[in-house]
C-alpha cells in the first residue's frame, strides 16, 4: 500500500452542477438566476477549496472546448473528468438502454465526443451517470434485455479507446424510479460482463447510503476489484440523494469513508457531489472541506494497530471508544 | 352516514400539473415541450375522465381568470380549489415560515389574491401546499418560531375569510428535506393550534404511504376529526412522492383507502396527483380511472357485516380472505 | 426557562432489559443466559454511570417490590419509572386496545398494580410503552375503535390516579408492523383527546429517528405542548429501532437533541434505551455516556447568540458552521 | 425454455419455523407455545397446501433424523432442504465469518451435518442464511476480511461435496443491522469469487423487496447467471423482514415475480418464508397458497405478445393496462 496523504496535502474537486442554477420539479423557475458553463467554473474557483471539476458535456451553446480550456487554465483548475449529459429530455426514457436505436446510438455518439473533449482538457475519465437507464413501474421493461443494452452500450465505447478509463457512477434511483446502475456489487457485477479492463466505478459517498450499503464497505469492495475509479463525498437522510453538504449529518460514517480512502492510499482529489439549493455554493464547498479537512485529521488519528486488533475481534465497543477518542480527545 | 355513491358515479378530478411540461433537476429542459395554462386545460378535458381541476395560480402571464373560466366552460370542467404556487423561486426558503417578514407577507398575499380567484371560478376551496417551509439541516432552524409562523400564517388568511375552506395538503419532504405540515396527525394538531374553523387537511395516498401512515387510516382519523377537505390518489414506492398512476403498485391499500372513501360518505370528485414524466397524461389517467373503477366495483363486493366481525376480532386472515375473495373471487 | 445544568451535572438512567438476557427470533436461546431481576439491577450498577433505572413489571416470579427496593437502594440506584409490561404473550394482539374486553381489562389491571409499585418504590413515573397496540395487515382493524379503545385504555387508568404522572412512548412499528402510539404528533393527538392532565410523552431520540421525525424537533414540540415526560436516547439507522449505543452514528442530530435538553432545561437524567445483543451492556451504558458527555460540552461551546441569529435567518451554511466549530474547534 | 406448468399444477413448500414458536426480543414468552419438531411436521402437513419442508438443523434434542424422515414419509411430505442453524447463540457473532477460528470451524462443521442429514432425508439442497455474518457498528470489522473469510467458509464446504447443491439466502439486515449477504448482486459477485460451481442463490421475495430491489429483476438476474437455487415468497412494507401472508400488499409486484417464476420454467415447489406470529400458521398458508393461485391463474392470461412489444417500447401505460386487465378483467 502507498503511504497515505496527510489531510493536509489531501485535494478536493467539484462538480459543475453545485455553481450553476438548479431548478426542481416544482420551483421551475429554478433556485436562482441562470449561470453560464465558464461563469460556473470562475465560482468553483472561487470557493478557493477546489483543484478540480467534473464538467457536464455538452457545454453551453457558443463555448468551445477550446473556451473552456482557457477559463480552466486562468482559475488554475483541472477538468477532473467529462460527463456526457445522457440524461436530458433527449434521453429521458434511457440512454445506453433506451427502447429506440436511435437513442442508443446518440447516446453512444456523444458518450464518443466526450472522450474527444477530455482528451482535449487532460481529463482523467469519461464519467457516466445513467440517471434514465432503468424503468418506473412493475412490468415495464424486459429485464435481460436491459442488461444486455446496459453492458453493451458502455462495453462498445470502451472498446474503441482501450486507454481512456471510464466510469460508471450507480444510484439506486432518482429521476427514474428504478435505475439498473443502483449499488456497487450489481454495478461491478455488469461490468465483469463487460469483458473490458478500463471500465470501474465512482463511489459516492450518498448514493452508497441511501442504497443501504455502508459507504466504506463499498469503497473497499471497489477498491478490492481494481476497479475504484473515482470518489465523491455528500449527505442525505439515507433515503434519497439530498447532496447536502459533506458530513451535515452522517460523521461516523462519513470519518469510517475517508479512513478507507486513507487506506487505499488514494491520490486523486476527492470530489464534492453537492446540490446547494438554497445556499451559496462557495459556502457549501468551503463548509464541506472544513468537516472533510476536520475529519480527515481526526482518522489520522486513530490508533491503526488498536483499530484493527478490536475489528479483528468484531469488538464494536472499543472501536467505537477509538472512534470517539480520535473525534473528541 | 350519507348512502355511499355507487362506483359507476364516482367522479374524478385532476391536477393541472400533470398536464403541464415536468422538469426536474437533471432533465432541465423538461421532459416535454411549455405547455400553458389553457392548454392543460384542454389535455385535462382531453383525457375523458374527469369532471375537475386542481389549478395553480398564478396562471401564464397574459392569462386571466376569465379565460381560465372560459376555457373551464367550454370544456365542461370545474376548478374544484385554487392552489397559490406559494413554492417556486420567490418562496424558495419558506412561504408563511419564510425567515423574512417580507416573504410571510408575499405569502399571505398571494393567498389572498387566490381566495378571489377561487371565488371567480367556483372553486370549493384554497389549498396551500406549503412545500418550502421546513428546513434542510439540523440547526437551521428555531422550531417553536418556525411552528408559530406556520400556524399563525395559515390562520391569518383563514381568519379574513371565515366563509372560505381552506385544505392544507401535508407532505413529509419534498423538495424540503423536512417539512413542517409532514404527517395528518402533525397537520391537525397544528390546524387544532390555530383556533378556526374553516381550515383542514387535503389527505394524498401517496403523501400518506411515504410518510409511514396506513392512508386509509389517516384518511379515517381526518374525517373523525371533521377536517378532511379532499381526498388525493397516485402511488409510490413507500419512500418518495414518485406521484406514479393510482394502484400502480399497492392495490391492497388502495382497495382499503376507497373503502373509506365509501364509509365516509364522501361524495366530491377523487382528485389525481400524478406526474407523468415519461408518459402521455392523458394515459396516465385514464389508466388511474380504470384501476380505481376496478378497485372500487370490487370494495362494492366486500361483506361488510362479515369484515366488521372480522374487524372488531382482528382477524387479519379472515379480512384477508374477504378481501382476496372481493379482488379475485 | 430554568438555568441548564452543566454537562458535569448531567445524569443518566437505564433500562433494565439493557442488562438481562436479550432474546430475538432467530436466537432464539438468547444472546446470553438467563438474568435475573435483581441481577441486572446489581449490573447496572455496576456500569458506574447510573443513577436511575425504567424497570419492567412484573418482576421475575418471587421477587417482590421490597426485594427491588433493598436492591436498588443498596446499589444506589433510583427507580425511575415502572413499565408494565403490556406486550408479551398476553397481549400478543394489543393491550388497551386487544380486541377482547378481558384483554383490555387484564392491560388496565396491570396498570393498577404499576401504579402502586410506582408509589412503593418511589417512581417518577409510569410508562405505558403499547408495543402490541396496532395491527399487520390491511383491513385488520376498525380504525375509530382502535382509536377509541387507545385513548380510552390509558385515561381510564389516569384518571383513577390524578396525582400520578404516567408517558407514553411512542413508535412507529414493532412488534406491530402498525402501532396506534406511533409519532410524536399522532401521540399527542391523542392524548389531548384522552381530556386529562396527567398524561404525557416519552420521547425517544431513536423512536423519532426511525418515525422520520427529527429527534430534536419532537422533543421541542412535545415540551411546548407541556406533555414532555422523559427523555431517551439511543442510535439506529433511521429505518429500525436497532438501539444501538448512543451517538453511534448520528452525531449531529444527537447534539441537536442534547442542546433541546438543555434549552428547556430538563433536569431529570437523561435514559439510554439500549440493546447491546452481542456486547457488555456495562460497555454500552459507559460508551454511550461518554458519547452523550462530549457532546453535551460541545453543546455547551455553542455559541447561543450567534446560532439564534442564524436561525432566525434560515442560515443553514452558518449554523452548520457554528456546530462544526463546537464539535472540532 | 421448458414450457411453465400450469398454476393448478404450480406446488407449494413451506418452512419449519413457521409452524413453531415464534418468540421476538419484546414477547420473550413466545407467540405460542413450545411446538417441537416433530409437531410442526405435523402442522405443515395439516395446512393441506404443502409438499415439502425446509428443515432446520439440529433438530429438536432426541429427534434423529431417522425420526424426521418417517414423520414426513408418514404426512407425505419432502424435506426441499436443510438449513443449518447458524444464527443462534453460538454464532450471535458469526459463522462462517465469526471473529474466531473456531467458531468458523463450528459453523463448517454444521454443515458438513447438514450435507449428511440432507442426503439422509433425500433433500434437494443446503441452504446458507448467515444472518449472523455481518456486523452492526462502522469501524467494527475489516471489509476485506470479513469478505474472504464470508467467500472462504462456503467455499469450503462447497468444494468438499461437488455434486451438493448449496444455496445462499441474501438479506439486507436482521439480526445484524449490517449483513455480508445483503443483495443479490452483491451474493452473486461473492459467489463467483468462491470458484465453484455448486452455490447458487436462494431468492426471497421479501428480502429482495426490502433490499430496495425489484423482485422480479432480481430473480430474473439470478437465473440468467445459472445460479438460481431455490424462490421463496411472503411480503412486507419494504422495509422490514414482516414475513406476512403472500401478495398481502403488493399484488402487482407479486404477480411479476411469479410471471418470471413462469418464464423461467421453474418446476420445484415456490417455498413460503412466514412469520404469523399471532395467526393460526395453517391459515397464513392457506391465504398466502390461495393469493399465489389466484394470480398465477392471472399471470397465464396475459397476453405475452403485446406484453413483450409493450416491454420492448419501456411502454408503462400500455403495460399497466394489460396487467389490470389480466387481474380485474
Amino acid at each position: 500500500m502507498t503511504s497515505a496523504p496527510s489531510s493536509a496535502s489531501r485535494t478536493f474537486a467539484g462538480g459543475m452542477w453545485s455553481f450553476g442554477r438548479i431548478i426542481d420539479r416544482y420551483a421551475t423557475d429554478g433556485y436562482g438566476p441562470e449561470i453560464g458553463t465558464l461563469r460556473t467554473i470562475e465560482l468553483a474557483a472561487a470557493s478557493g477549496e477546489l483543484v478540480g471539476l467534473d464538467l457536464n458535456y455538452p457545454f453551453d451553446a457558443g463555448v468551445g472546448v477550446a473556451d473552456v480550456k482557457a477559463a480552466l487554465d486562468a482559475h488554475g483548475l483541472v477538468a477532473t473528468n467529462i460527463t456526457p449529459v445522457i440524461y436530458d429530455r433527449r434521453f429521458r426514457s434511457g440512454s445506453f438502454t433506451g427502447a429506440d436505436a436511435a437513442t442508443r446510438r446518440a447516446a453512444h455518439d456523444l458518450a464518443e465526443e466526450s472522450v474527444d473533449v477530455a482528451a482535449a482538457l487532460g481529463a482523467r475519465y469519461v464519467k457516466f451517470w445513467p440517471g434514465q437507464d432503468g424503468y418506473d413501474y412493475p412490468f415495464q421493461v424486459d429485464y435481460p434485455t436491459l442488461r444486455r443494452h446496459a453492458v453493451e452500450g458502455i462495453r462498445d465505447v470502451a472498446r474503441n479507446h482501450p486507454d481512456v478509463t471510464f466510469g460508471i457512477e450507480y444510484k439506486l434511483k432518482e429521476p427514474r424510479n428504478r435505475l439498473f446502475w443502483s449499488t456497487a456489487a450489481a454495478s461491478l457485477l455488469a461490468i465483469e460482463r463487460t469483458g473490458v479492463d478500463n471500465v470501474g466505478l465512482v463511489v459516492d459517498f450518498g448514493h452508497s447510503l441511501f442504497a443501504k450499503e455502508n459507504p466504506a464497505e463499498a469503497l473497499s469492495l471497489a477498491h478490492e476489484t481494481g476497479r475504484l475509479v473515482d470518489v465523491e463525498v455528500d449527505d442525505n437522510y439515507r433515503e434519497w440523494d439530498d447532496d447536502l453538504t459533506a458530513g451535515a449529518l452522517h460523521l461516523v460514517e462519513t470519518l469510517e469513508f475517508l479512513h478507507v480512502v486513507r487506506e487505499i492510499g488514494w491520490q486523486h482529489p476527492v470530489k464534492l457531489d453537492l446540490f446547494p439549493y438554497r445556499e451559496d455554493p462557495g459556502d457549501a464547498v468551503r463548509e464541506s472541506v472544513a468537516t472533510l479537512r476536520a475529519l480527515e485529521e481526526r482518522a489520522a488519528r486513530l490508533p491503526l494497530d488498536e483499530l484493527r486488533a478490536a475489528q479483528a475481534a468484531h469488538d464494536a465497543m472499543t472501536a467505537q471508544r477509538l472512534v470517539r477518542t480520535a473525534l473528541f480527545g
